[in-house]
């Protein structure tokens, strides 16, 4: 078997990360015998913006979509405003690939500290809807720069939208051994497309009867996830309000700096992307001292999508090992370089 | 001086803890000599709602706009919807007297536990844009029960709602020792009322150029509240946005069971609404034994808003004795009942 991965490391340390992430991946494929990477780069970057105008050249997508997964690096640049970056470049491919189940892990791995007391039973795994609602692009300005001006953002959900997101979450939470999915909402405080996603999730639910379901504010899950996150197993919720919880999951676990996201169009009309949670970060950027387990864990779920499920296992093995063994990158209190800890775990694998 | 107080206590234990409030402000008033009270009780509940299909009777506000404060339970019951309860009665006084600055302030008290390592660091005020936004209750569905139907949630942003809350938080900030103001948006994936909402922002921050200033996003403001509570001070976000950090910070402070809002009309053309976080917990209702701690950290917001700042900080100082003296009720893991905690506290008053 063969995979095609087109890679765009994008900006800052996500050079060195995905580079490190590559590595790790070949000597999987190596320890395997079964399979095989082609491996593409795109230098679709905020330099390339700045040089040429666009990230994604005339065309590109259209190139892109003849892979079988994207692994993504960080984008983001201080000399391009952020929103630039979000819609030209990462939600370029999102919505164009109709990547709407945006998947987010939150657990605590063996050697990583958590400021939460108890967070060892944290063991989420968020369902963000990935291609409408709050990132719908709508609304305007009217009376623009006057005492009266007014503007608007509209939040746009399909039930089509809705129905494919509730159902993934459902069959999600069907797989794993707790079979629990809570869904996150504001219906009380939004009464229209909110209401909507909400009926659509019971009617879905009818589907799953194995699937023991319940329901939370968006401000009240915050609590829960505080207070009692052994209660909860998936979790579903909208573009802004999974955005909110993922990020909050990543802190609460500690893995902010190492957390993957997939982005996954389930159906594999287009290729799906995988990137670590983490920014660009630009500070560090260059000096080879980047925590890569962020993109060696979105590299076992590239691998989980591609159907090569042992590799997955083994390097989340590997992981597991890596972290607890207490080689840790600056960002983690330790003082090894992205290499060093690369050949940690490569040489892991080919031992294993 | 005599201040005229309107009481409406609500559902569940909001009657109790309401109660338990009264005796401590007239506590207080004793204590002084220089003020007194004169309460008068609204019955406006769920249980008036399922009698007689309103919770506030024909003519209901123009009365209440002639009280100095109103004095708030808890409202909301498992025989009405949610949305139901929110809009008719908390929507309707604060949207009613236009109380656009809804303030929530966030600290440990000594002796409360929280969840959080370092969470002596947290003492927020977040400042929550109360009349607009996400809650302008705009939108609709078409082609309803139809696999094509679309709903849609409308966010209403006026420059002049965001400018008085901007204003507001600004002055906040400005009389507190740190004089810190974090600006919370996500005006990357939301690119026309939240981007007004910033520009705004900036445009006030001229007048207070004592004011330091920063600016998250609401994902990432999140991860800052869990690994840097230290770095932040007054907090001013969206209707959501402050609604779901509000609760947040309530649960990383451990004061969820305690912590007070005071839904504000800052010119005093209305009058301001002061009510604990907490719900009507009816599962513990009747039973003496709810945390009326809530309910006197609320006074204390009342007091100070209606100018009695001697007595606000008398009772402060009182709260905080009370917490740290371990006199606890079940919530906390203690024994006390609604009566003890409330005896203690105002002979504590008495004796300062
Ligand atoms: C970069 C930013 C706009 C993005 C988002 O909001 O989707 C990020 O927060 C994320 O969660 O991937
Ligand atoms: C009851 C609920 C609708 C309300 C809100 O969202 O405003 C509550 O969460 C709050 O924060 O006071």
């Amino acid at each position: 078997r063969s995979h095609r991965v087109a890679v765009i490391p994008g900006d800052g340390i996500g050079l060195e990360v995905i580079e490190a992430g590559k590595k790790v991946l070949e000597a999987l494929a190596q320890k395997s015998g079964d399979f095989t990477f082609q491996f593409e780069d795109f230098d679709w970057s905020s330099q390339r913006y700045l040089e040429k105008g666009e990230y994604i050249p005339e065309g590109g997508l259209e190139k892109l979509a003849k892979f079988d997964a994207i692994y993504f690096g960080a984008v983001g640049s201080q000399d391009v405003p952020d929103h630039v970056s979000l819609w030209e470049l990462r939600l370029a491919i999102c919505q164009g690939f109709d990547q709407y189940a945006n998947v987010r892990p939150a657990r605590v791995l063996p050697g990583v500290n958590s400021r939460l007391k108890g967070a060892e039973e944290i063991d989420w795994v968020i369902v963000r809807e990935n291609s409408e609602g709050e990132y719908s692009g709508n609304g305007g300005r009217v009376h623009q720069g006057h005492a009266e001006e007014v503007g608007t953002e509209v939040s746009v959900f399909t039930r089509k939208g809705i129905e494919r997101i509730h159902r993934f979450a459902f069959e999600l939470a069907q797989s794993r051994p707790c079979k629990k999915l809570t869904l996150v909402t504001k219906s009380n405080a939004q009464r229209h497309g909110m209401v909507l996603w909400d009926e659509v999730f019971f009617e879905v639910a009818k589907e799953f009867p194995d699937v023991d379901i319940d329901r939370e504010l968006v401000d009240a899950v915050t609590t829960r996830m505080v207070l009692k996150p052994e209660t909860m197993d998936v979790i579903v919720a909208t573009n802004l309000h999974a955005d909110i919880l993922s990020d909050l999951a990543a802190a609460l676990s500690g893995s902010l700096g190492i957390a993957p996201t997939a982005n996954l169009n389930p159906e594999k009309t287009f290729p799906s992307m995988f990137e670590p949670i983490h920014g660009s970060a630009f500070d560090i950027a260059g000096k080879g001292i980047a925590n890569p387990v962020g993109s060696f864990w979105t590299a076992a779920m590239l691998l989980d999508h591609l159907g090569e499920t042992t590799a997955s296992e083994r390097l989340m093995a590997a992981i597991e090992r890596l972290t607890a063994s207490g080689l840790q990158t600056k960002d983690l209190g330790g003082s090894a370089t992205t290499r060093d800890v690369t050949q940690a775990i490569c040489s892991d694998i080919e031992q294993q």
